[in-house]
């Protein structure tokens, strides 16, 4: 049996799903597997939620719905508590890091990661900002101090693509890779088909749910640039920063194109790119007109798929019908159990 | 380092692939996951290749594609030898199980996997007959004898469901799997779409090497049945038989019906299932009118692919664009870094 003591930073969305599927699935996982988590500490903006011997996870849950922070949490509660300082203090093996993102400084989570794999904490990570900034740097910590950081979570989450590579290429070597690895543009391209203007899709998927109230880091390419990234630094052994990406989003996109594109048998997709060049790596995101029996022409609404062409097994593709924090959750809850096992 | 010491029952097309593939990449795996493995023991018609310090994989390459045997290799080599008896002396710690398949008898695979298994070597297993006959005695033996039966290579190749399974499901369940596993039908399917007749795209897939000299496993649906067979018992915990599983080849299904479809709209595809209904599991294989949009709808040619309907993180679909001696050796390589990391 495996037993994680696990610092959570970040309850939102995300945190919150994970919390709710080990309420749900921690028993099957810790029977099937032997893998056992309590969360020890948990950070969001209201402070710190603290106990060393385990927060109960519904009552965690709860507080966060009434009162809108952990620190409120009965007995551990410590508003104010500045997370990092609580993280350096804490007694855990294991970071889950679910903070905000950001894509251009990779704070606060950059941080929360090198302090928890300074420490000798494993990481799971759902945060694409820190990998954007420095994933080199990162990868590399975790080697030398003998712990592993994981991110299945920052790449279009429920699409196991990382653990492909890590678990079924042996001996296989990716050459390219093909992605529609964000669900709202993906979705907003979806409508527009139909003959909705950009602004009526951004506003439909903004009602469902699915866009930022800042739609901009979707629409103008740059979550699927970063995921880009992280695939071509996980799968190629490529280092690139996101500078080194050509992005280009769909707010050039009309309506009309789409709708006579389909017609033409084309389907217009946010595709990003990886493929070796006669400079090296290219790493491209940009609309992309998709003929239909293209792997990822079918990819409609807010599913994500990546292509991953090999050299030994030939083109594997992945999808999945959708993103959501249950999934992105998921994705957190099969790192911890394989850094286990 | 992990060193296997295998011995490899079969030395057919798939099992010189992995000879291959080992002497194109071995180098790699032994590099970047500190595995390394040699042959000890290698069985054929002819008899057995037998060196306790590691056959020469060229070599042995070399004399079975001259003299159409391994019992000819230089020094090793042992006309008439039984395998059986071989792999029951033989210092070994890892079987290669790539033998001709009956799943009807699982034999003679099924044999030195109860050996294998008895003397507690690991087991990376290519051939479906042993599951389908005894899949539950076998993983049990497994278990009960502290070491691994891997089956990445029986179940449509280079589809890499099975380590999806493994690696990627936890805290998710599988409540549903539909797959095209049998890429020989799907290519004769897709000929017969242009027009062919059943005997036409039998032959031609006869004359692309796809398809066997006596076709009927593929055609009259048996391999897609031990394939669903082997999903449903790994990914849903079931202990189905071949009996349990309704089968329908495509003999019945003719070219007029194929065409006047897809002009509908609809792709028939020979579909396995397995889904949980009023009396429990069930599955069935059958030529199946799939709507354009549906996942497996767009595979063509010996293309293959799953799709696992999850309750946490929806629809998975995998696809490969075809399967190959070379994917079944890589399926195997995985499997056998896959035990020892």
């Amino acid at each position: 049996m495996t037993t994680y003591r696990a610092a959570m930073m970040g309850f939102g969305n995300v945190g919150r799903a994970v919390a709710e599927l080990l309420l749900r699935r921690g028993g099957d996982v810790e029977r099937d597997h032997g893998v056992a988590v309590s969360f020890v500490l948990v950070a969001d903006r209201s402070g710190v939620a603290v106990d060393p011997n385990g927060l109960d996870l519904r009552r965690l849950l709860d507080v966060k719905a009434r009162d809108g922070g952990v620190a409120a949490y009965p007995g551990g509660g410590r508003p104010g508590v500045s997370p990092l300082d609580a993280l350096r203090e804490i007694d855990a093996n294991l970071l889950l890091e679910a903070s905000p993102t950001s894509v251009r400084t990779g704070e606060p989570g950059l941080s929360y990661i090198r302090a928890a794999l300074g420490r000798g904490l494993h990481v799971v990570n759902a945060n694409k900002g820190p990998l954007v900034v420095a994933y080199r740097e990162l990868m590399d910590l975790a080697r030398a101090q003998g712990v592993e950081l994981r991110n299945a979570a920052t790449i279009g989450a429920p699409t196991p693509t990382l653990e492909m590579a890590r678990y079924a290429l042996h001996g296989a070597r990716v050459e390219a890779i093909e992605a529609i690895p964000n669900g709202t543009t993906n979705y907003i391209l979806t409508l527009m088909e139909q003959g909705r203007s950009l602004d009526d899709g951004i506003a439909a998927a903004q009602d469902a749910g699915i866009a930022e109230t800042d739609p901009s880091l979707d629409v103008d390419g740059w979550d699927s640039a970063a995921k880009i990234l992280i695939l071509a630094n996980s799968l190629m052994g490529a280092d690139v920063r996101l500078d080194d990406i050509s992005v280009e989003g769909i707010g050039a996109v009309t309506a009309a194109e789409l709708v006579q594109m389909r017609a033409q048998g084309v389907a217009l997709k946010l595709l990003a790119s990886a493929s070796g060049g006669p400079d090296g790596l290219e790493l491209s995101v940009a609309p992309t007109p998709l003929p239909l029996d293209h792997p990822l022409a079918r990819l409609r609404d807010t599913a994500m798929g990546v292509v991953l062409h090999t050299d030994v097994i030939g083109d594997l593709v992945i999808s999945v019908e959708g993103d959501s924090p249950l999934g992105t959750a998921q994705a957190m809850l099969r790192d911890i159990v394989n850094i286990a096992v």
